[in-house]
């Protein structure tokens, strides 16, 4: 089977013509679409994305009583009033079973937006790189790994989770030979750290956003974040209701 | 010494404000730069780099008779009717020695448009890596390794190249703690080729650019691109004049 595997580095890079009758995966591993997979393995009926407070908060408040939970973060930090920050770990089972969560996020909003031309838009992360994998493979069409990015610069988690996604989809017998020199780029760096947990820390350690989250005393979201494999889920954004939904039955660790 | 290196794996991806008080090194391996490169250090007066064929035709003919030669390409190949193309190995002494070289290329000069809010604009290739770090590390301010891209898509061989001169600045002392995620991603790439040849020359054959000019015919040019620290000129765009000139006594290999 010969199609284009392409990793888009930055939103901004995505063609939304070259979308069309595509499969796209977004990412944000730190911390979106990690958040957003802990949240749907964890049984959240759904995940309702926008890009601003005001917006997340009257969502929100249209929802039956007891039924919604605000989720997000600004700056790294949650945002006062809200139910969940944007830590992994916050959302357990406990917390978001049954429940639809409103999530505010910069970066990983405008993500999603970039891929709306795509046949169908999916949601990555290490946390289920095994299952997007499996999933790309039973879809037809070129696959666009759109990397989400922070404030319009290329984030080093992200790019290793893309190449991640690309080489196993490669070593699955993909033909790559249609993919160009970002898809390589990221495939490479994929390649110096694999499924070896530690390194993947070091990585996610040394890249910007976790350097940001350490300062902001979120260490132990790297962890999380760098977990690869750990949910089987692969989250699907429904296009027309604007909810991202778990694409198979909800599991657990 | 501790002060930003930064590599932008596009021009549109630089923010002109950034580059004040910095020096800029614009990089295009395959192939303007490494032309470039060849041309100064094989004795051309200067370089002048336009963007259109109309152009480098009306200021070739401005130029008194028997000085100025027109070399560029389109997708690839030589214009019709220029006295050289862009591969590397017909910049030899004998056909530039004297001459300035009036030179079309769509991205590399994009990428010089680009780099001119900086300081300093000086040109990087492979071909003179070991020179640029060596410059670089003379320079005082923010380092902004710009690579040229194709069309807009980020290159395999400009982030080569990018990574390697960050890297053996860090080794030489810099700190790069500054850096940001793109510089990570382009060193890493790096790392995995170093100062091997044969390396150097599969990863621009895989790339997209590579893979064109083996369709061109000009696989030797990519063996020519290639090789790293082959002259230890740095060639340097005067601004008010807007041409290339070698930044020290030329030297042949």
């Amino acid at each position: 089977m010969t199609r284009p595997i392409l990793v888009h580095l930055l939103p901004a890079l995505v063609e939304p013509q070259a979308l069309r009758d595509g499969v796209a995966v977004v990412i944000d591993v730190l911390r979106a679409t990690t958040t957003i997979v802990h949240a749907l393995a964890h049984g959240a009926a759904a995940v309702i994305p926008c890009g601003e407070i005001d917006e997340a908060r009257r969502l929100a408040a249209e929802s039956p009583p007891g039924t919604a939970l605000l989720a997000g973060e600004r700056s790294g930090l949650p945002i006062p009033g809200f139910d969940l920050g944007n830590s992994p770990a916050e959302f357990s089972p406990k917390s978001v079973q049954g429940r639809r969560i409103v999530m505010t996020t910069t970066n990983g909003t405008r993500a999603l937006i970039a891929a709306k031309p795509a046949r169908r838009v999916l949601v990555g992360a290490l946390s289920n790189l095994g299952a997007v994998v499996e999933r790309l493979g039973e879809e037809s069409g070129p696959v666009h790994l759109i990397c989400a990015g922070t404030d319009g610069r290329i984030t080093l988690e992200d790019a290793l989770c893309a190449g991640g996604i690309a080489r196993w989809l490669h070593l699955s017998g993909e033909d790559m030979d249609a993919g160009d020199d970002s898809t390589q780029l990221a495939v490479n760096l994929y390649e110096t750290c694999g499924r070896d947990y530690d390194r993947a820390c070091d990585l996610l350690r040394a890249s910007r956003g976790g350097r940001n989250l350490i300062d902001c005393g979120l260490d132990s979201d790297i962890a999380d974040c760098a977990d690869q494999d750990r949910f089987d889920i692969v989250p699907e954004l429904h296009l027309g209701a604007w909810e991202i939904r778990s694409g198979q039955t909800t599991n657990d660790e």
